[in-house]
Protein backbone atom coordinates (compact mmCIF):
# COMPACT_ATOMS: atom_id res chain seq x y z
CA UNK A 1 0.00 0.00 0.00
CA UNK A 2 2.31 2.59 -1.06
CA UNK A 3 -0.03 4.93 -1.09
CA UNK A 4 -1.21 4.85 2.63
CA UNK A 5 2.50 4.63 3.64
CA UNK A 6 3.49 7.71 1.47
CA UNK A 7 0.26 9.30 3.34
CA UNK A 8 1.51 8.66 7.18
CA UNK A 9 5.14 10.14 5.94
CA UNK A 10 3.91 13.18 4.94
CA UNK A 11 1.47 13.65 7.95
CA UNK A 12 4.57 13.07 10.25
CA UNK A 13 6.58 15.89 7.72
CA UNK A 14 3.54 17.93 7.62
CA UNK A 15 3.30 17.67 11.51
CA UNK A 16 7.41 17.63 12.99
CA UNK A 17 6.95 20.96 10.38
CA UNK A 18 4.63 22.71 12.54
CA UNK A 19 6.80 21.76 15.66
CA UNK A 20 9.54 23.39 13.77
CA UNK A 21 8.09 26.59 13.22
CA UNK A 22 6.72 26.69 16.67
CA UNK A 23 10.79 26.22 17.80
CA UNK A 24 11.57 29.26 14.91
CA UNK A 25 9.13 31.36 16.44
CA UNK A 26 10.15 31.12 20.30
CA UNK A 27 14.30 31.66 18.92
CA UNK A 28 13.14 34.88 17.38
CA UNK A 29 11.51 36.01 20.75
CA UNK A 30 14.35 34.93 22.85
CA UNK A 31 16.81 36.68 20.38
CA UNK A 32 14.41 39.65 20.58
CA UNK A 33 13.69 39.80 24.20
CA UNK A 34 17.85 39.50 24.79
CA UNK A 35 17.99 42.24 22.32
CA UNK A 36 15.57 44.32 24.43
CA UNK A 37 16.78 43.12 27.68
CA UNK A 38 20.23 44.81 27.05
CA UNK A 39 18.76 47.93 25.08
CA UNK A 40 16.55 48.48 28.07
CA UNK A 41 19.82 48.18 30.56
CA UNK A 42 21.98 50.62 27.83
CA UNK A 43 19.10 53.20 27.44
CA UNK A 44 18.10 53.45 31.26
CA UNK A 45 14.79 52.38 30.13
CA UNK A 46 12.80 50.08 32.44
CA UNK A 47 9.29 50.87 31.19
CA UNK A 48 11.33 48.45 28.16
CA UNK A 49 12.26 46.02 30.86
CA UNK A 50 9.12 45.65 32.23
CA UNK A 51 7.98 44.87 28.39
CA UNK A 52 10.47 42.11 28.50
CA UNK A 53 9.24 40.46 31.65
CA UNK A 54 5.79 40.45 30.44
CA UNK A 55 6.77 38.96 27.21
CA UNK A 56 8.83 35.79 28.49
CA UNK A 57 5.11 33.98 28.86
CA UNK A 58 4.54 34.39 25.58
CA UNK A 59 8.11 32.14 25.28
CA UNK A 60 6.87 29.88 28.00
CA UNK A 61 3.65 29.58 26.38
CA UNK A 62 4.83 28.59 22.70
CA UNK A 63 7.03 25.82 24.76
CA UNK A 64 3.92 24.65 26.63
CA UNK A 65 2.09 23.98 23.04
CA UNK A 66 5.34 22.24 21.50
CA UNK A 67 4.91 19.92 24.07
CA UNK A 68 1.65 19.12 23.32
CA UNK A 69 2.17 18.76 19.37
CA UNK A 70 5.37 16.89 20.30
CA UNK A 71 3.05 14.22 22.42
CA UNK A 72 0.57 14.09 19.70
CA UNK A 73 2.67 13.57 17.40
CA UNK A 74 4.24 10.25 19.05
CA UNK A 75 1.01 8.92 20.03
CA UNK A 76 -0.82 9.43 16.35
CA UNK A 77 2.04 9.07 13.99
CA UNK A 78 4.67 6.64 16.17
CA UNK A 79 7.66 7.78 14.51
CA UNK A 80 10.36 5.47 14.76
CA UNK A 81 14.46 5.97 13.86
CA UNK A 82 15.50 9.11 12.44
CA UNK A 83 12.13 10.67 13.09
CA UNK A 84 11.74 9.90 16.64
CA UNK A 85 14.98 11.38 17.08
CA UNK A 86 13.70 14.28 15.22
CA UNK A 87 11.28 14.81 17.06
CA UNK A 88 12.96 14.30 21.09
CA UNK A 89 15.65 16.77 19.11
CA UNK A 90 12.78 19.28 18.97
CA UNK A 91 11.62 18.90 22.48
CA UNK A 92 15.39 19.44 23.57
CA UNK A 93 16.04 22.31 21.49
CA UNK A 94 12.39 23.95 22.78
CA UNK A 95 13.80 23.79 26.14
CA UNK A 96 17.39 25.60 25.55
CA UNK A 97 14.84 28.47 24.11
CA UNK A 98 12.82 28.68 26.88
CA UNK A 99 15.94 29.03 28.98
CA UNK A 100 17.27 32.02 27.03
CA UNK A 101 14.16 33.41 27.15
CA UNK A 102 14.14 33.23 31.19
CA UNK A 103 17.77 34.49 31.10
CA UNK A 104 16.39 37.78 28.88
CA UNK A 105 13.91 38.22 31.58
CA UNK A 106 16.20 38.02 34.09
CA UNK A 107 18.46 40.35 32.80
CA UNK A 108 15.53 43.14 32.29
CA UNK A 109 14.70 42.45 36.17
CA UNK A 110 18.21 43.35 37.22
CA UNK A 111 18.60 46.44 34.68
CA UNK A 112 15.27 47.90 36.23
CA UNK A 113 17.78 47.60 39.63
CA UNK A 114 20.75 49.43 38.00
CA UNK A 115 18.70 52.17 36.37
CA UNK A 116 17.92 53.74 39.95
CA UNK A 117 21.89 53.69 40.25
CA UNK A 118 24.52 55.69 38.77
CA UNK A 119 25.34 54.88 34.79
CA UNK A 120 27.54 51.97 35.04
CA UNK A 121 30.84 51.86 32.42
CA UNK A 122 30.69 48.24 31.39
CA UNK A 123 27.16 48.73 29.59
CA UNK A 124 29.67 49.03 26.38
CA UNK A 125 30.74 45.62 26.90
CA UNK A 126 27.60 43.96 27.88
CA UNK A 127 26.29 45.32 24.97
CA UNK A 128 29.17 43.69 23.00
CA UNK A 129 28.66 40.34 24.37
CA UNK A 130 25.11 40.44 23.71
CA UNK A 131 25.31 40.93 20.26
CA UNK A 132 27.32 38.07 19.61
CA UNK A 133 25.31 36.15 21.29
CA UNK A 134 22.29 37.12 19.76
CA UNK A 135 24.08 36.12 16.40
CA UNK A 136 25.03 32.58 17.71
CA UNK A 137 21.73 32.50 18.38
CA UNK A 138 20.32 33.64 14.91
CA UNK A 139 22.50 31.52 13.15
CA UNK A 140 21.37 28.60 15.66
CA UNK A 141 18.29 28.90 14.16
CA UNK A 142 19.78 29.08 10.56
CA UNK A 143 21.44 25.79 11.71
CA UNK A 144 18.52 24.11 12.55
CA UNK A 145 16.21 25.70 10.00
CA UNK A 146 18.62 24.24 7.10
CA UNK A 147 19.82 21.01 9.59
CA UNK A 148 23.44 22.52 8.47
CA UNK A 149 26.10 20.58 10.97
CA UNK A 150 28.94 22.44 9.34
CA UNK A 151 26.89 25.98 10.80
CA UNK A 152 26.19 24.02 13.72
CA UNK A 153 30.43 23.52 14.07
CA UNK A 154 30.84 26.65 13.43
CA UNK A 155 28.68 28.09 16.10
CA UNK A 156 29.38 25.66 18.84
CA UNK A 157 32.99 26.60 18.42
CA UNK A 158 32.14 30.46 18.48
CA UNK A 159 31.10 30.00 22.07
CA UNK A 160 34.93 30.02 22.79
CA UNK A 161 34.72 33.73 21.86
CA UNK A 162 31.43 34.45 24.22
CA UNK A 163 33.43 32.87 27.02
CA UNK A 164 36.59 34.97 26.36
CA UNK A 165 34.19 38.41 26.39
CA UNK A 166 32.48 37.18 29.54
CA UNK A 167 36.20 36.37 31.37
CA UNK A 168 37.49 40.13 30.28
CA UNK A 169 34.49 41.70 31.59
CA UNK A 170 34.15 39.65 34.61
CA UNK A 171 37.61 41.13 35.46
CA UNK A 172 37.37 44.52 34.09
CA UNK A 173 33.57 44.17 37.14
CA UNK A 174 36.19 42.89 40.00
CA UNK A 175 38.21 45.89 39.35
CA UNK A 176 35.43 48.70 39.17
CA UNK A 177 34.07 46.62 42.80
CA UNK A 178 38.02 47.02 43.95
CA UNK A 179 38.07 50.37 43.18
CA UNK A 180 35.52 51.92 44.67
CA UNK A 181 33.01 50.09 47.05
CA UNK A 182 30.13 52.16 46.01
CA UNK A 183 30.38 50.22 42.41
CA UNK A 184 29.35 46.75 44.52
CA UNK A 185 25.72 46.89 43.98
CA UNK A 186 25.49 48.24 40.51
CA UNK A 187 28.64 45.55 39.27
CA UNK A 188 27.14 42.75 41.26
CA UNK A 189 24.32 43.14 39.43
CA UNK A 190 26.40 42.95 36.16
CA UNK A 191 28.24 40.28 36.88
CA UNK A 192 25.44 38.16 37.15
CA UNK A 193 23.81 39.80 33.80
CA UNK A 194 27.45 39.39 31.97
CA UNK A 195 26.78 35.36 33.59
CA UNK A 196 23.03 35.32 32.15
CA UNK A 197 24.25 36.25 28.73
CA UNK A 198 27.02 33.76 28.97
CA UNK A 199 24.69 30.81 29.65
CA UNK A 200 22.66 31.82 26.61
CA UNK A 201 25.82 31.08 25.12
CA UNK A 202 26.23 27.48 26.50
CA UNK A 203 22.27 27.08 25.10
CA UNK A 204 23.04 28.20 22.33
CA UNK A 205 25.94 25.65 22.20
CA UNK A 206 23.48 22.84 23.32
CA UNK A 207 21.20 23.31 20.15
CA UNK A 208 24.46 23.22 17.67
CA UNK A 209 25.62 20.10 19.28
CA UNK A 210 21.95 18.57 19.02
CA UNK A 211 21.49 19.53 15.62
CA UNK A 212 25.08 18.20 14.94
CA UNK A 213 23.86 14.55 16.88
CA UNK A 214 20.42 14.42 14.61
CA UNK A 215 22.42 15.01 11.43
CA UNK A 216 25.72 12.57 12.11
CA UNK A 217 24.48 10.09 14.86
CA UNK A 218 27.61 11.76 16.37
CA UNK A 219 28.15 13.43 19.73
CA UNK A 220 30.14 16.97 19.44
CA UNK A 221 30.72 17.39 23.70
CA UNK A 222 33.81 16.23 25.07
CA UNK A 223 35.77 18.62 21.93
CA UNK A 224 34.36 21.99 23.01
CA UNK A 225 37.38 24.67 23.92
CA UNK A 226 36.41 25.90 26.91
CA UNK A 227 37.26 29.71 26.94
CA UNK A 228 35.63 30.81 30.64
CA UNK A 229 37.68 30.05 32.91
CA UNK A 230 36.30 32.42 35.68
CA UNK A 231 35.23 29.89 38.36
CA UNK A 232 39.07 29.69 38.62
CA UNK A 233 39.96 33.03 38.99
CA UNK A 234 41.69 34.88 42.14
CA UNK A 235 41.92 38.61 41.79
CA UNK A 236 42.76 40.46 44.76
CA UNK A 237 42.91 44.61 45.12
CA UNK A 238 46.51 43.58 45.79
CA UNK A 239 46.89 41.02 43.34
CA UNK A 240 45.17 42.64 40.17
CA UNK A 241 46.77 40.44 38.19
CA UNK A 242 46.72 37.37 40.46
CA UNK A 243 44.69 34.85 37.98
CA UNK A 244 45.52 31.17 38.69
CA UNK A 245 44.16 28.59 36.28
CA UNK A 246 44.01 25.27 37.48
CA UNK B 1 -6.36 -11.74 22.71
CA UNK B 2 -5.85 -10.34 26.26
CA UNK B 3 -2.73 -12.29 26.46
CA UNK B 4 -0.68 -10.25 24.56
CA UNK B 5 -2.17 -7.19 25.95
CA UNK B 6 -1.29 -7.94 29.14
CA UNK B 7 2.24 -8.78 27.99
CA UNK B 8 3.02 -5.38 26.31
CA UNK B 9 1.71 -3.15 29.04
CA UNK B 10 3.70 -5.28 31.29
CA UNK B 11 6.82 -5.27 28.94
CA UNK B 12 6.27 -1.17 28.54
CA UNK B 13 6.07 -1.22 32.91
CA UNK B 14 9.31 -2.72 32.75
CA UNK B 15 11.31 -0.75 30.75
CA UNK B 16 9.40 2.65 32.17
CA UNK B 17 10.81 0.71 35.48
CA UNK B 18 14.67 1.08 34.07
CA UNK B 19 14.00 4.35 32.87
CA UNK B 20 12.95 5.54 36.53
CA UNK B 21 15.92 3.84 37.95
CA UNK B 22 18.25 5.56 36.40
CA UNK B 23 16.76 8.61 37.38
CA UNK B 24 16.81 7.72 41.29
CA UNK B 25 20.49 7.17 40.72
CA UNK B 26 21.22 10.18 38.95
CA UNK B 27 19.49 12.22 41.90
CA UNK B 28 21.33 10.21 44.27
CA UNK B 29 24.12 11.13 42.32
CA UNK B 30 23.43 14.66 41.84
CA UNK B 31 22.48 15.16 45.82
CA UNK B 32 26.35 13.74 46.66
CA UNK B 33 27.60 15.93 44.58
CA UNK B 34 26.05 19.09 45.83
CA UNK B 35 27.03 17.62 49.52
CA UNK B 36 30.61 17.17 48.44
CA UNK B 37 31.15 20.35 46.60
CA UNK B 38 29.85 22.01 49.93
CA UNK B 39 32.42 20.06 52.34
CA UNK B 40 34.83 20.54 49.91
CA UNK B 41 34.19 24.50 50.31
CA UNK B 42 33.38 24.07 54.36
CA UNK B 43 36.77 21.69 54.20
CA UNK B 44 38.79 23.52 52.45
CA UNK B 45 39.11 20.49 50.61
CA UNK B 46 40.68 20.87 46.94
CA UNK B 47 41.17 17.18 46.46
CA UNK B 48 37.89 16.44 47.26
CA UNK B 49 36.61 19.58 44.86
CA UNK B 50 38.66 17.42 41.76
CA UNK B 51 36.72 14.18 42.67
CA UNK B 52 33.04 16.42 42.24
CA UNK B 53 34.73 18.19 38.95
CA UNK B 54 35.39 14.84 37.79
CA UNK B 55 32.49 12.74 38.40
CA UNK B 56 30.11 14.83 36.77
CA UNK B 57 31.04 13.18 33.92
CA UNK B 58 28.77 9.72 35.13
CA UNK B 59 25.65 12.11 35.46
CA UNK B 60 26.15 12.98 31.69
CA UNK B 61 26.63 9.13 31.03
CA UNK B 62 23.50 8.62 33.09
CA UNK B 63 21.54 11.28 30.90
CA UNK B 64 22.72 9.91 27.21
CA UNK B 65 21.86 6.35 28.87
CA UNK B 66 18.11 7.94 29.80
CA UNK B 67 17.58 9.25 26.44
CA UNK B 68 18.73 6.24 24.73
CA UNK B 69 16.59 4.37 26.95
CA UNK B 70 13.59 6.70 25.89
CA UNK B 71 13.71 6.50 22.73
CA UNK B 72 14.13 2.53 22.61
CA UNK B 73 10.99 2.25 24.44
CA UNK B 74 8.79 4.98 22.61
CA UNK B 75 10.00 2.92 18.94
CA UNK B 76 9.28 -0.86 20.35
CA UNK B 77 5.86 0.08 22.48
CA UNK B 78 4.49 3.00 21.28
CA UNK B 79 2.84 4.24 24.03
CA UNK B 80 0.22 7.01 24.23
CA UNK B 81 -1.44 8.68 26.24
CA UNK B 82 -0.46 9.13 30.20
CA UNK B 83 2.29 5.96 29.19
CA UNK B 84 3.80 8.21 26.78
CA UNK B 85 3.41 11.21 29.33
CA UNK B 86 5.26 9.33 31.70
CA UNK B 87 8.34 8.29 29.71
CA UNK B 88 8.31 12.39 28.36
CA UNK B 89 8.09 13.70 32.02
CA UNK B 90 10.96 11.56 33.12
CA UNK B 91 12.98 12.80 30.01
CA UNK B 92 12.36 16.12 31.45
CA UNK B 93 13.31 15.16 35.08
CA UNK B 94 16.60 13.92 33.94
CA UNK B 95 17.42 17.13 32.23
CA UNK B 96 16.88 19.40 35.60
CA UNK B 97 18.95 16.06 37.54
CA UNK B 98 21.91 17.00 35.02
CA UNK B 99 21.63 20.42 35.22
CA UNK B 100 21.71 20.02 39.31
CA UNK B 101 24.66 18.11 38.80
CA UNK B 102 26.28 20.98 36.95
CA UNK B 103 25.75 23.56 39.05
CA UNK B 104 27.58 20.99 41.87
CA UNK B 105 30.74 20.97 39.47
CA UNK B 106 30.75 24.41 39.40
CA UNK B 107 30.21 24.94 43.05
CA UNK B 108 33.75 22.46 43.00
CA UNK B 109 35.61 24.74 40.51
CA UNK B 110 34.67 27.92 42.56
CA UNK B 111 35.84 26.10 46.15
CA UNK B 112 38.72 25.77 44.34
CA UNK B 113 39.62 28.88 43.50
CA UNK B 114 38.52 29.85 47.34
CA UNK B 115 40.50 27.51 48.79
CA UNK B 116 43.79 29.34 47.69
CA UNK B 117 41.90 32.76 49.90
CA UNK B 118 41.42 33.46 52.84
CA UNK B 119 38.86 31.66 55.43
CA UNK B 120 35.33 32.88 54.47
CA UNK B 121 32.41 33.76 57.00
CA UNK B 122 29.39 33.17 54.54
CA UNK B 123 30.50 29.27 54.01
CA UNK B 124 28.18 28.36 57.18
CA UNK B 125 25.27 30.23 55.26
CA UNK B 126 26.36 28.56 52.10
CA UNK B 127 26.38 25.11 53.80
CA UNK B 128 22.84 25.85 55.52
CA UNK B 129 21.40 26.62 52.34
CA UNK B 130 22.94 23.24 50.68
CA UNK B 131 21.02 21.16 53.27
CA UNK B 132 18.29 22.64 52.99
CA UNK B 133 18.54 22.12 49.25
CA UNK B 134 19.36 18.23 49.27
CA UNK B 135 16.52 17.90 51.62
CA UNK B 136 14.55 19.19 48.44
CA UNK B 137 16.44 17.41 46.02
CA UNK B 138 15.80 13.91 47.91
CA UNK B 139 11.99 14.63 49.10
CA UNK B 140 11.55 15.38 45.20
CA UNK B 141 12.93 11.98 44.48
CA UNK B 142 10.83 10.63 47.08
CA UNK B 143 7.94 12.16 45.42
CA UNK B 144 8.72 10.75 42.09
CA UNK B 145 9.15 7.22 43.27
CA UNK B 146 5.90 7.56 44.91
CA UNK B 147 4.14 9.41 42.18
CA UNK B 148 3.34 11.57 45.19
CA UNK B 149 1.50 14.87 44.25
CA UNK B 150 1.28 16.18 47.57
CA UNK B 151 4.90 15.55 48.53
CA UNK B 152 5.63 17.47 45.31
CA UNK B 153 3.59 20.23 46.30
CA UNK B 154 5.18 20.71 49.59
CA UNK B 155 8.58 20.90 48.02
CA UNK B 156 7.73 23.31 45.51
CA UNK B 157 6.16 25.65 48.49
CA UNK B 158 9.69 24.87 50.65
CA UNK B 159 11.36 26.58 46.86
CA UNK B 160 10.78 29.62 48.65
CA UNK B 161 12.58 29.31 51.65
CA UNK B 162 15.59 28.52 49.51
CA UNK B 163 15.16 32.08 47.76
CA UNK B 164 14.66 33.68 51.24
CA UNK B 165 18.24 32.08 52.01
CA UNK B 166 19.30 33.09 49.23
CA UNK B 167 18.32 37.04 49.48
CA UNK B 168 19.42 37.40 52.90
CA UNK B 169 23.42 35.63 52.24
CA UNK B 170 22.96 37.82 48.87
CA UNK B 171 22.97 41.09 50.99
CA UNK B 172 25.48 39.52 54.13
CA UNK B 173 28.24 38.57 51.18
CA UNK B 174 27.30 42.39 49.59
CA UNK B 175 28.24 44.07 53.04
CA UNK B 176 31.39 41.92 53.53
CA UNK B 177 32.35 42.89 49.99
CA UNK B 178 31.42 46.82 50.61
CA UNK B 179 33.49 46.42 54.38
CA UNK B 180 36.88 44.78 52.81
CA UNK B 181 37.78 45.35 49.39
CA UNK B 182 39.69 42.51 49.96
CA UNK B 183 37.11 40.31 50.16
CA UNK B 184 35.16 41.08 46.54
CA UNK B 185 37.47 38.33 44.92
CA UNK B 186 36.33 35.41 46.76
CA UNK B 187 33.02 36.97 48.00
CA UNK B 188 32.19 37.05 44.25
CA UNK B 189 32.52 33.12 43.95
CA UNK B 190 30.35 32.77 46.94
CA UNK B 191 27.52 35.01 45.24
CA UNK B 192 27.76 32.43 42.04
CA UNK B 193 28.04 29.83 44.73
CA UNK B 194 24.89 31.00 46.64
CA UNK B 195 22.74 31.20 42.88
CA UNK B 196 24.07 28.02 41.63
CA UNK B 197 22.11 26.71 45.00
CA UNK B 198 18.84 28.86 44.77
CA UNK B 199 18.70 27.54 40.85
CA UNK B 200 19.02 23.56 42.23
CA UNK B 201 16.84 24.31 44.29
CA UNK B 202 14.75 25.58 41.24
CA UNK B 203 15.28 22.81 39.20
CA UNK B 204 14.06 20.71 41.98
CA UNK B 205 10.62 22.56 41.71
CA UNK B 206 10.60 21.90 37.83
CA UNK B 207 10.78 18.40 38.77
CA UNK B 208 8.29 18.81 41.66
CA UNK B 209 5.99 20.65 38.76
CA UNK B 210 6.49 17.69 36.58
CA UNK B 211 5.55 14.94 38.88
CA UNK B 212 2.27 17.19 40.04
CA UNK B 213 1.34 17.95 36.30
CA UNK B 214 1.94 13.71 35.59
CA UNK B 215 -0.09 12.80 38.38
CA UNK B 216 -3.31 15.64 38.14
CA UNK B 217 -2.48 16.95 34.53
CA UNK B 218 -3.44 20.24 36.11
CA UNK B 219 0.41 23.02 35.68
CA UNK B 220 1.58 24.11 39.30
CA UNK B 221 3.28 26.85 37.26
CA UNK B 222 2.17 30.60 37.68
CA UNK B 223 1.31 29.65 41.51
CA UNK B 224 4.76 29.72 42.85
CA UNK B 225 5.13 32.36 45.94
CA UNK B 226 9.04 33.94 44.62
CA UNK B 227 10.28 34.70 47.42
CA UNK B 228 14.24 35.41 45.25
CA UNK B 229 14.04 39.39 45.26
CA UNK B 230 17.69 39.51 44.37
CA UNK B 231 17.48 40.89 40.78
CA UNK B 232 15.78 43.82 42.04
CA UNK B 233 17.86 44.49 45.37
CA UNK B 234 19.95 47.99 45.61
CA UNK B 235 22.41 47.82 48.14
CA UNK B 236 25.15 50.95 48.42
CA UNK B 237 27.49 51.42 50.87
CA UNK B 238 25.46 54.71 51.85
CA UNK B 239 22.24 53.34 51.55
CA UNK B 240 23.00 49.31 53.78
CA UNK B 241 18.92 49.55 53.69
CA UNK B 242 18.53 50.26 50.19
CA UNK B 243 16.16 47.37 49.65
CA UNK B 244 13.77 48.23 46.43
CA UNK B 245 11.29 46.13 45.75
CA UNK B 246 9.57 47.23 42.46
Amino acid sequence: MPDTKDHIVSSFDKELRTIHEIIIRMGGMAENQLSDAVDALVQRDSAKAELVRKEDAKIDALEEELEAAVIQLIALRQPVANDLRAVIAAFKISSDLERIGDYAKNIAKRSIAINQMPPQKSVTSIMRMSRLVQEIVKDTLDAFSNSDKDRAIDVWHRDEEVDEMYTSLFRELLTYMMEDPRNIGACTHMLFIAKNIERMGDHATNIAETIYYLATGERLEGKRPKGDRTAFQILTPDDGEGEVEI
